[in-house]
């Protein structure tokens, strides 16, 4: 059955409604409705070398002109995608509540070897992993009925992966999801008062400028919040740290220190120290939390030039200044309660000072 | 430590920061941070009768003449609230980024009784459990800091409940949760635009209308969706049923069929017909789901009157027709993955028509 994108008419956001997925092999269901999960098969993993038979056929490889079986990075659609290109359904963009799931869902498989996470991988494995990245995302956009590309990586069965071997994934949409439509909101809304990236202003605290905290009703700075105290990790060209309102423990943002709003955009010798920085952040929360489930996701500016050929300019007259794009990863320490969800309101129990100075002072190796 | 509230200054979310709770027995942590979690311990559950010390002191009860023994329903302040009142923070309201975490955070035991779910209580015990709800939504909107107030159940350990005894918690806040700003500014939005209620308007297909959706760039009607399909149950004054652009299977949301915008108002003879409904329904989620794990929550008005009394009135010049209260059940037959945690955009394997139907065909028992 073909998926549907539904919007809920309060609060707009969108909904993949997508009945094949729960056919897929290892999705966690109610005990009368479940089977057992196969997460821990290794001899049948489709993305291992020799097995590349068992996806679907492969989109794109690296090294590009490699022989088929000696691929370091390959990406293939999702065996049950959420979204899919059909052809026929494209006159139903732009609806105001439904359409047909119209988009991509694809997997980018880190490398041949199954047990190998991406922080034990050497540093040019992951800047290649990147590399994938950054060409899927510049490809999908030449498509301008996608708006949007999300890419995320689910490591643990409990963080929502559903096979071993270490992946990413990416969702290509006709709409904008709801939480980077509240950040380019949130961005456009910054540019206008203040003619400047929230990002960049509240990186300005780690080049030598307090990001203060006024207190609206009387004119006065309660609290001055130094950068430096929730930093991580840091190198030429970007920091890794726990943001201010930290929606969970060890949350960790990773931002170019110079402003970009399109992964797009990332030269190769930026890849390089992304790859350092995501690598060793990664190390670090592996050490200190001793390898718990996490999420990443890249969050990056819509599919503007798509947008713009289509008349659709508006929303994007001062992206590229607004907008910065960024990491987000959220280790799993605890579970979203009722709370979270009903009110998007979360209670973090770590304070993002102490958290940045745990992972700050773990050690880890450099190899 | 006290709490904090600190808002991210992109998606002007507020978080409460609460390192207090991390002591609290029940906690999941990772493998290295954790104890043994104690949720099934009942000889020892201060919730049950004659355990009344074992609490902090009594905020409430019912009935209300009642010994101090011989209670039906209990409420007591959390023993590791997320927010707490304490005065000298005060003069932190309506800062831009940070206070201190003023507020409330309280439970709401169902009865004396350690192992009788809510579903299987007596009809009048229900009754008296959500009038609980509505004494405390009251008595706490007195206090003019307090601007929002969210009720909301954990079922199950997974959900997030650390008792296993059943309760109701409720946390009142001096600032409006994300989700019911979301929906507060869509309600407005629709209000705006069509001079009527969203959800009277969603509902109207119930009383006989349409409710269309249209394609906006052709002006097109590309379906009609009526509500009957996904209605699970309904009475006089209350329907049950699964939204249209539901985020989880089997979502079921429960709204007036008059129109309130504030639980506050509700009658003691409307208590009844939603008291009915509330079993039914989570009796049914029961018995088709195999008692999963879930959460519900009132999704109400802010304290309004408190706002008008300071002067913030802007916000709430319609709210009175704009806004429909409602309660959200959400039970956990998966694992929210990286991609709805990153984007906010929700992947529902469950189309919500059939969901609608296999509720609505569940058959309970009328105990």
């Amino acid at each position: 059955m073909a998926s549907e994108l539904r919007r809920d008419p309060v609060s707009l956001r969108w909904v993949i409604i997508a009945p094949d997925r729960s056919e897929r092999p290892c999705i966690l269901k109610t005990k009368d409705l479940g089977k057992e999960e196969t997460f821990k098969d290794i001899t049948n993993c489709p993305f291992c070398r020799g097995n590349e038979e068992m996806t679907p056929p492969e989109i794109f490889r690296l090294p590009k002109n490699s022989a088929k079986s000696s691929w370091k990075i390959r990406v293939v659609p999702n065996k049950y995608p959420a979204v899919g290109i059909e052809p026929e359904i494209k006159h139903f963009l732009f609806p105001d509540l439904f359409m047909t799931g119209y988009g991509a869902h694809e997997v980018l498989i880190d490398s041949p070897e199954h047990n190998l996470l991406i922080e034990n991988q050497p540093d040019a494995q992951v800047c290649l992993i990147l590399k994938g990245y950054r060409e899927r995302l510049n490809d999908l956009y030449k498509d301008k009925l996608l708006r949007s590309v999300i890419l995320f990586r689910n490591h643990g069965k409990e963080a929502g992966a559903t096979l071993s071997h270490p992946h990413s994934q990416l969702i290509a949409l006709p709409v904008i999801p709801f939480e980077l439509k509240i950040e380019l909101d949130g961005a456009k809304r910054h540019y206008e008062k203040e003619r400047s990236c929230v990002w960049c202003d509240s990186l300005s605290g780690l080049l030598g400028l307090e990001y203060k905290i006024r207190d609206f009703t009387k004119g006065e700075i309660i609290k001055e919040s130094f950068l430096e105290e929730r930093v991580v990790l840091k190198n030429k060209n970007f920091v890794a740290f726990v943001p201010f309102a930290a929606r969970y423990p060890y949350e960790i943002h990773i931002v170019p220190l110079f402003h970009s709003y399109s992964f797009g955009l990332i030269s190769d010798k930026e890849l390089l120290d992304l790859a350092w920085i995501l690598k060793r952040v990664l190390k670090k929360i592996s050490k200190l939390l001793n390898s718990p489930p996490y999420n990443y996701f890249l969050h990056t500016a819509p599919n503007i030039e798509a947008d713009l050929r289509r008349g659709i300019s508006s929303h994007w007259t001062t992206i590229k200044n607004d907008f910065h794009w960024h990491f987000e990863i959220i280790p799993m320490t605890n579970i979203a309660a009722g709370f979270e969800k009903g009110t998007g309101f979360f209670i973090n129990t770590m304070k993002p000072e102490k958290a940045a100075k745990a992972l700050r002072e773990t050690e880890i190796d450099e190899s």
